[in-house]
Order: structure tokens, then sequence, then C-alpha cells
């Protein structure tokens, strides 16, 4: 028997991130007994954002416009750039609206394991967006360039993994030459967090990088 | 500013069961790295879906014909009919493939504290189709009411808590009159389940519909 619109709609459902065949059928139930209010919606909605959201040339950013609406916006400080690996983290740092700077989003991490390598990321564009700012944003929109000066710190927010650290540790190190400032993120004990439960790496992390109370 | 698609995707995702905004956002950035491959696929498979699918005039149960691929089985006994509350319990039992009849879908329990009356559900539905099943089929559709033959027996394949019980007390009580062998699923202990685990109410009715060995 070919398969059914029903069960076509639960495999492509049960394929998604986190979700696996027992809740792909619950969705796909509940989806069917709202057809009108929510199924169609949205399929409609997944239809525009295909069509719709694309990625900024200028930072990686996804979103309907492309310079994306950080990119673009006046009162955001051009002269820091944070480095993140997915968009995810770009939400993630945009959540605590603690930061007020632009973004270059490299598109994964360097992984021997996996073999990504610098060609694979947005590497070689954070580092000629860094030489030169006009340019790079003349290059891929006008709209920006006009307040694009000289870029004066690039923030690595990159996971503190393995993969993390060798990316920070390459653009660091290409970036040496540069008249930039490279900071990463601190390590140390997160927010609530119990000392008895941290592993022994963020501990010795956190003792090394203590702090005048 | 105005919702853009973005947002407004993951918006109707997180309001999927079992999902929230993290999910949803994992979701909506793994299909946007798929437009393709997955995301258009996936619009289009819940538009054919919500169109497609329908409910069976005849037991309730959703497939892309009416009456469904399992009340149209000549091979299947349909003496026999499983009453159940939801569509997901029809794949359930299907998916053991150890019954051969056909269904009945009451399309929830009743339930005094949600407010749920037999008039809610397909229970009256139930009662006609086994009072007078060729009128029942001829009804709703010709294709299957000649195998339809004097319903012998009903299987209440309901949940084993309050509302679950009270339904098949319920439809029990209004068969007593049909000259129909009412069953329900045996309760007792779940296979692989550990006697020390399971709560008194399994065990005792375990202990009281106890076997010869």
């Amino acid at each position: 028997m070919s398969e059914g619109p029903l069960d076509h709609l639960i495999r492509l459902l049960a394929g998604l991130p986190g979700l696996g065949n027992r809740s792909a059928r619950r969705i796909a139930l509940h989806l069917l007994e709202r057809r009108e209010t929510l199924m169609l919606p949205l399929a409609r909605g997944l239809e525009h954002a295909a069509t719709e959201i694309k990625d900024c040339d200028v930072c990686g950013n996804l979103d309907s416009v492309s310079p994306c609406r950080v990119c673009c916006d006046p009162a955001r400080d051009a002269a820091k750039i944070c480095v993140v690996a997915h968009v995810s983290d770009v939400w993630a740092v945009e959540r605590t609206g603690a930061y007020r700077g632009r973004y270059h989003v490299l598109g994964g991490l360097l992984s021997a394991l996996d073999g990504v390598g610098p060609a694979d990321l947005r590497i070689e564009a954070l580092f000629s967006r860094l030489k030169a700012p006009s340019a790079y944003a003349a290059a891929n929109d006008s709209k920006i360039s006009e307040d694009v000066q000289h870029i004066e710190e690039v923030i690595l927010a990159l996971s503190a993994t393995v993969d993390g650290q060798s990316t920070a540790h390459y653009i660091a190190d290409h970036l040496q030459d540069f008249p930039i400032k490279v900071t990463r993120l601190a390590h140390g004990v997160p927010v609530g967090g119990e000392l008895d439960y941290l592993d022994d790496g963020t501990i010795v992390t956190a003792l090394n990088s203590r702090s005048a109370a």
C-alpha cells in the first residue's frame, strides 16, 4: 500500500529535531482537529518563512530583510562585533538585552572530527569585514556603509567546548596583527550554580579568573 | 514592531503539543537549513493532509477515504466492533496486529468534570450502528452494506481511568437488551511490569482476575 497523506505527514514530523514517532502522531492528530485555526496557518507560515527569510549578507543572521535588522539598526554600536557559531546564539544573546553591538554568525565551529575547516565557515568573511569594513559593507549593501567605522572590538562568544575553543583560538590567532581588541566570554560559575555540582574544569577556571570581591 | 515571518512560525510551532519556545526555535532553524528538502515538503504535506484526510462516516477513524480502509477491508471481521476513545487508540490497537475486526471511535470520553456528555461523543451513532447495521451502513455508504451482518461482539477498549470506566459502564448499560456480547479489555499486570512498582489497584485487579496457570 502506498503511503497515505497522514503517514507522509507523520513521517515528516517525526524527522524534526526532538520529535519521534509518538510525538509526531500526537501533533498530527492535534493539527487535524484544528485544521482551519492551526494546520493551514502553519502550512502557510512554513511556506511564507521558507521564501521570505534569508541569510543576512553582512553578518549571516536570519531575517526577512538583508542586511538584517540588527545590522541596519543605527542605534547599535557598529564598532563591536560579537562572533557566534549559530543563529540561535544570536537569539540567545539578544534575549539578554545586554549587548548593543553587531554580530557575525560563523555557521558552525571548526571540527577536526567532523571535517569542518575554515573554508566551511564564514571565517574569511569575518576577516575581510574586519580588514575593510566600508569595502565589505559596500560590496554587500550600501545601506549600512555610511555608519560603518573602524571596528574596535571582536567578542568571541563561542561555546566552552573543544570545538568552540579551537575556533576561538584560530580566529584570535589570525587577528593578532589587526588593531582590534579581541575578547572572549568569561568562564566561571554559572549564576545560580552550586559549587558542589560543578565539574572540576569550571571550578579551576573560576578560581584562576577570580576577581576582587 | 510587527511580528516577522520567523517569529510567527516559531509562535505557531511552540503551540503544538509537547513543544515549547526553545524546541520551536530549534525546529524552525532546522527547517530553514533544509528549505527545499524538508520545509516546503512539510508545508505541502500539512496542506495536503488538511484537505485530504476526513473522518470515516462509519467508524470515526481518520483516513483519506470515507469509509476508511479498515471499514472497507472485506478481510476484516465485520461482526466485531472495538470501541475506542480516540483515533490514536485505533492506531495503537492496529500496531499490535492482534485485532482483525472493526472500530468505533467515540471522539473522547464521558467526563462530568469537563462537561462532556453522551451527546458530545459518537455514542448514539454506535447504538444505531449496533441496532441496525445494514441501515446504518446504507445511510453512510452503500459500499460496505453488503458485508455487514449481525454484530456479535462489542469490545470496550477504553482507558482504565475514571472517565474511561464510566464511559464503558454507560455503553454496557445501554447495550444490556441488545443480543450482543459486550466485553472489555483485561486489567492486570502489564507485560514486563514488576509487582513492586505497581499500584495497589492494579495488583488487586490482577489478583481478582487470576487465571489457572
